[in-house]
This record gives C-alpha cells, structure tokens and sequence, in this order.
C-alpha cells in the first residue's frame, strides 16, 4: 500500500461574522494543548467539578446539575428532550423560526402528540399568548427556543415559566444562541431543563453543549433511569418505574451518574474539548456576565449604525432583535451567495445566510462572543461595502465604517 | 456578582496505559490550535473531504460513505444502530464482554427484539457458532464487537459476513478498540456498518467516531431519510419510504447529506475535533497502517514479557487476546485500585480497573496509539513493579524492565 500524503494542516486567515460556529480566544485554543488525563484520573474529575460549578454560574442557576454534554448544540437539545418526553406525551412548541421546527421534529421521532403554534418568521409570542396556550392545552413540556438565529429574533419569557407550573408542564429552553450574550436567567424564568451550545456566545470550538436541571425535571429523568447491565456488580439494578429513555448516549440520568460523585463510567468524556469549555467559561466569568451583554449590545449597536449607512434595510421587527445577529434584507436582484462568497474570497470576512423561506431573502451578521470585537466589525463592514460597489449596489461610500466608529466613540468601549 | 476565580489550566505529567482515552501525539495537539474556520467555508469544507478519504484509507474499504459522527465512541455505535435497526428487528448480539452488552442495551432502547448468545469472559466465539447462529435466527441485524477492551480479547470473524449476506442481515461491528492498532478489514470481512472511536488506536482526543456504510446498509438509510422542515424551501421533501431514524443527532441519513456535496446543514460540525482528527489520520497513514500493527505487536510483547516476570498472570484465553490491552489478574487479597491510585499518584502512570464482574479482579494495561511506546512500557513497568514491592508483593525485582528491554533488543524497533 502506497502511503498517501496529505498536507500540513493550513487555514487563511478569516474575520467571522456568522451566528456561529465564531472565533475562539487565543487562550482556549492554547488550554486544547494540553495533554490528555484520563477521565477518572482526579485532577480530571476536579476539573470536570470546575466546569459544572462554572455552567451553573453563566446559566444563573443553583440547580445541582450542571454538566456539558459531549456533542454541538442539537446533542443538548436532543438530550434534553429524550430526557423528559416520553412516547405519547403531549408537547407544546411556540414556533418562530428554523430552530423552533428542529424542537418540533426532535419531539416526533420521539413519538410525542405535538402541538405548535405559529407566528409570522422575523416575530415572536406575545408571551402572555404562550401562557394561555400552556394553561389551555395542559402539555407534559412546553419547548421554547429563547434567540431564534434564523431570524434573529428573541423571544420574551415573562408568565411562561409560571404557566407551566400551574398546569405541572416541564419547561425545555433552547439557549443555544443567547447563554453568555444576552440576559439568560435559568431559575428567575422557572426554566426546568436549559441548553446552549459551545460555538456561539460562549466563542468555544463546537463538540460540547452546557445543560442544567432542575429537581422538577429531575423527577422524570430519575423515574427513567437504567444502569447498564456490563456495570452491575450485583443483582441490584437501580432501575427506575418510568419508561426508558430511548438513547444511551444522550441519557441525562446516566450523565448524570457519571458527572456525579459516584462517577458510574458512561462514555469516554472528551477531555480536550472540557479543557476548552472550562477556559472558555473562566473568561465568560472574568469578563462578567452583564459586561458581556454590555459588549454585545455595543457591537450590534455599530453593526447596525454600519448597515444602515450602507443604506440596507434590517429584517424583523427591531423589538424583538435577537442582539447577536443582525439579519440584513438583500437588496432587490442580488445573489446573496455570491455577494457572501466573494466576501469570504476577497476579504476573509465570512457572513451567514439563512435556512428555508428566508434563504436567498436575508444575510445573517453575528457579533459573537470573541467575534463581537471593533476589529471585526469595522473590518466586517468595510470589505461589506467594497463588495456591494463591485456588485454595482450604489451605497454612499465610506460612511458604514464611520457610522460604526461613531458608535464606538460614544460608546467608548474596545 | 462577585468574579469567581478558577486557576490556569495546568495538569500533572502522565504516562497513560490504559484502553483510552491514550496520549495524544503533539502534532495532532497543535493542530487543534488552528483557528476556527466557518463550517461551509471552501476550505474547511475540503478538509472534510481529506478527511473522509482518510477514514475510507483507515477502515480498507472502498464505500462511498465515511463520516465522523461528532461524540465519543458510542455515539457513533449508537449512530449506526439507530440507523439500521427498526423497532420491532430481530438483532443478534453475541456478547463477550462489557461493550456486547451496550450493543444490547441501545438495541432495547430502539425497541428491537435482541438475542443473545455468550461465552464465559475471557473467551470469544467460534466464528463457525455465530455463523450457524445467523443462519438459523435470520436476524435483520448482526451487532458484533470486534475488540473487547473489558476483557482485552478479539473476535475473529471468519464467515460471519457470508453469513449475514445469506439471510440478509446487516452486520454493524465496533471496532473501536481495534481499528489503527489491530487488523480490520471492512470490505474482505463484508461489514456493512463499521464504527471506530479516536480516543484508543487511533490516538486523538475523545469527542469523534469515524463511521463508514456500504450501499446494503445505506438502502435502508436512504429509505428512513426526513428532511428538516426548516429546511424545506419547496413542498417537496425528499422523504424515504421506512419509518424515519428516532434520533436527529445522530442521523446517519442526515449527516450523509452534510457531508455530501448538498452539503444540506445539520449540526454545527466540531471544527478543532476535525483538525484533530485529520491530523491523527494523517499521521496512521504516514506511519503505515501495517507497520502500526507490527508496533503494536512489538509493545504487546515487551508488556507481556514484563508481567509475567513480575510474577502477574495474564488473565484469559491467551489464543484470542487482544494485542492493544493486557489483561493482569491482581494477585489474591490486594488492593487493585489501592495499587491503581499509588501508581498514579507516585509515578504518574495510569493503568485500568475492568467493569461488572471483573471488577477487583483485574487491571489492564493497554499499550494504544502514540501510548504505545518504549518510553511508556518501561517506564510503566519499573513503577508497577515498585508499587508491588511497596504494597508487599513479592516479586523478583529487576527483572520485568529487563524482560521488555530484551523484547526490544530483538525488535530493534523505538
């Protein structure tokens, strides 16, 4: 067998300005050097006891369990409703984008009776229309996406969690897009399971996705809990009175015996990625949560100033603008994609499109956790403008990046 | 809110002997300092090609699909069940061990009628009984591991393949343990669905598990397909005509159509762990993947000859052990995981309890990847040999680091 050769791994350099996966600090790219431990060696297990203490922190939450799983985003969410769906069960979906569908098709194959709601792309619910659905329909879990990339939207929560109490509904939160971005308040909102991902917000590489519980939710995922028959040591299973949960690897209860100080073995945890999430909530922590919603909101405060100028009109309906993606509408004409490509050829800055009605309809700008910096944004706007002249867009040239350097000066802030 | 303060990363230095999570070769740690590129970005996208191609080179086979399902080891086991078995299967597991146990279990939780049959730990299966087996149940699936690291044996598979093409069935392996360490021949043993893990031969972080199909397994993929409906730009959309795969995640169907030049999105694919396994590819194929068996043979050895100079007996059926792990009975009325713990703490060596049964009886010692080293044994047997005489046994000090080095005086291999 001749031996193949491949190439040195090499990348360009790139400015990336999508709702994820973002740039990730220096500093967890270097804490990803660091050599293997094995998952029960103990400066391992303290480690991982870090990270549950540091997800807690960043969800804002005091629930006892906290633990990433080891997959993107969707193995979260995935987790987290295999968790406390069980076949049959009545589950409630507010739907106001790609994402909200994603819960609603996770729920089918898990054979739930789902029930959406629906509101026009580039909105949200009125809240308190959630809360009357919740409290008419009586669902065992109500499934709600907080920011809603694909229209870069977000949803309010008030008197939600509260509904759901009063009909004993377990509330599921995706908080994939807006954990460590914008206000997320696990126990304040009653959210009974939250999940978020790595590559957004958090600006860690994708492969992990921070979950925490409460004891409501725990309730079910204990009643489902089984322990593998290769670990039994005697004739004592464990084994709870509800029906199984159907995955073995997204088995919150076994997760959670393993991230427990009893450390029943599961899978092998992805020691090099939980060296990556452990550094990259230290910097969430050091920053401080409300300063980074601050630095959020002064990056799409001159991302929007830029497009503006640019003379580009914004998706959506500016009160429910999700802060961490501006979603720009392309001009009349324009090939979208080519636009993007050309950008990400000439100038390294990569921009998103989105999914489904809106493709070929919206650009999607992100401002992302180690991504939502001046250096990207000006940059981001500058190679913007250049490619819309070469494309033949008339735009009043020059003002996108002083509109921005505007923003910054009142703002006064990196 | 206070800023909580956690320490820099730091962790003690480790010589890892265990069946993984093993050391990881410094190239494939750099690489993971790469940054990030977007996941539809020309450039990372060829590198999933590279990637593919590699994992095709790894697993000899010349199927069309070969993919890294984005999690540990059992979720790219769990990946390829999910896809094939449908509730209500027959599945035939022959079980040998731990992780014959855990193709059962996710075989119940898909709601598939699984039969067993097993032989006493420490032993494997006549090829010729599970092919009798195959051809006397007709089952829809055969579910075999390949290496079982819980008591360090291998099966040979001489005429099973034949025998699934007899009645149909489809034969999904785990190879986890085994592929870039051991012989494994996808195509010449007719496997239609194989699974591997990173962390063991092939010797990168834990958090990716390459997976290849052929055109049998992919006939019933294809045919259980669902297309996201946030995705659907038209009415049509692309269903197949078996029920749909239970899990989103870890969707064969729908990775496929990622990784495909439709490039249709799914999850957000974990780029560092891409690099990292680009880059532990790369260096299999430089190596060779037939001189990697042959080091590995030659650390077997060294690490045999220096047990049993020590004084240790080896445990199981010595015809089927599996050259990656040596199994180590622990001597009557001490302390394995006392023995275990001083080993670590002193030495910085790590070696392995067992699970269930084995549990207390024996350790293993696995000699895997870039951890399956000179540098490794030798050291790993002068610190187990202390340790014993620290803990009382006796043993004819000197000898077991001589045994090993004489095993390389022969090899005259680093």
């Amino acid at each position: 067998m001749t031996k193949p050769r491949y190439a040195d791994l090499s990348v360009g350099k790139r400015t990336i300005l999508t709702p994820g996966p973002v740039e990730v600090d220096p500093r967890v790219l270097r804490a990803m050097t660091t050599p293997i431990l094995g998952q029960f060696d103990p400066e391992f297990t303290a480690l991982m006891n870090q990270t549950s203490a540091m997800i807690r922190d960043v969800f804002r939450t005091k629930n006892e369990r906290a633990l990433p799983v080891d997959g993107s985003s969707r193995a979260g969410i995935e987790a987290a409703l295999t968790a406390v769906v069980r076949p049959g069960d009545r589950v409630l979906v507010p739907v106001f984008g790609r994402f909200g569908w994603l819960l609603v098709e996770i729920c089918q194959r898990l054979d739930a009776v789902v029930e959406t709601m629906e509101v026009e792309w580039g909105t949200v619910f009125d809240p308190a229309a959630i809360a009357h659905a919740v409290h008419h329909k009586k669902p065992a879990v109500v499934a709600l996406v907080h920011g809603e990339t694909s229209t870069g939207r977000v949803q309010p929560f008030d008197g939600i969690g509260d509904a759901c109490r009063d009909v004993g509904a377990l509330f599921v939160v995706d908080a994939v897009a807006t954990l460590a971005g914008v206000p997320f308040e696990t126990d304040a909102w009653k959210v009974d399971v939250a999940v978020a991902g790595a590559q957004k917000c958090l600006s860690v590489p994708a492969g992990m996705a921070p979950v925490t519980w409460n004891d409501r939710a725990d309730a079910v995922i204990r009643g489902r809990r089984r322990v593998e028959k290769g670990l039994r040591a005697s004739g004592d299973s464990g084994d709870g009175d509800l029906p199984p949960i159907r995955s073995n690897y997204l088995d919150l209860a076994q997760l959670s015996d393993y991230w427990s100080p009893a450390r029943l073995n599961h899978h092998t945890e992805t020691t090099t990625m939980l060296y990556a999430l452990r550094e990259g909530l230290r910097l969430v922590l050091e920053e401080g949560l409300e300063e980074r919603w601050t630095r959020h909101r002064l990056h799409e405060a001159a991302v929007v100033a830029g497009v503006k100028a640019l003379g580009l009109a914004l998706y959506g309906d500016p009160s429910c603008k999700l802060t961490v993606v501006a979603c720009v509408t392309i001009p009349p004409g324009l090939d979208g994609d080519a636009v993007r490509a050309y950008l990400l050829d000439r100038f390294g800055v990569e921009i998103a499109s989105s999914f489904g009605p809106l493709k070929g309809k919206i650009w999607r700008i992100g401002t992302m956790g180690y991504s939502a910096s001046r250096f990207n944004v000006l940059h981001g706007l500058g190679a913007l403008e250049a490619t819309l002249i070469h494309f033949g867009v008339k735009v009043p040239a020059g003002r996108a990046v002083q509109a921005a350097l505007d923003v910054y000066a009142e703002g006064s802030h990196d």
